[in-house]
């Protein structure tokens, strides 16, 4: 269900994509306290997107309520990670709360054994 | 096995911590392209960290071979979400890749449907 989800994104199959969705589906991101609520609205806000892009999945895991995908963010842009989580009901998903954590310098270590890579 | 993870940490009890890891535990944090390799430089890494912290956790998803849990990270600077997702071999964890996204000013959004909460 959830690779379906990127499919039908990727595909821009909004019907296919919509059919996954809860009526009452809700989009929510931490970092900016942005929130999308109802299937319509979230369809339009993905519809929307602008320019080209594509998503590639580089993890998922589940259990029986809950799921998780990482996905590489392909556009013009840099790439960017974004990772998902989705809950269900009724055979659908009803919720995805979504984190897009960005690169940044980190601070000194008290530990001499971080490396880079 | 995340739950012990997180309690043995929060109660400093590195011995049972430790025991929790495979010899050849890898640890990295994609946003900085840090890494730590090996048990007891990890453990070494979070037994340093600095100050006074509380790990709690607010969500576990686990299935056959990985588990993600996010958490919120409690010290005297504002508390930080961490994403973990953990991989297991020989019913130990032998590695944890790690994110910490910030909050950030959204965007203009292409549709009126993205509130804020």
């Amino acid at each position: 269900m959830i690779q379906q989800f990127w499919n039908t994104a990727n595909q821009r199959d909004w019907d296919s994509f919509a059919a996954l969705l809860h009526p009452s589906f809700h989009y929510r991101v931490p970092q900016t306290r942005e929130c999308v609520n109802g299937r319509d609205h979230f369809v339009a806000f993905f519809r929307t997107w602008p320019g080209e892009w594509n998503v590639e999945i580089t993890q998922l895991i589940a259990d029986a309520h809950s799921a998780v995908s990482i996905i590489q963010f392909l556009s013009d842009e840099p790439a960017m990670t974004g990772i998902s989580f989705f809950d269900f009901r009724d055979d659908l998903i009803c919720g995805v709360t979504e984190y897009w954590p960005d690169p940044y310098e980190p601070p000194a270590r008290a530990t001499p054994y971080v490396e880079r890579y």
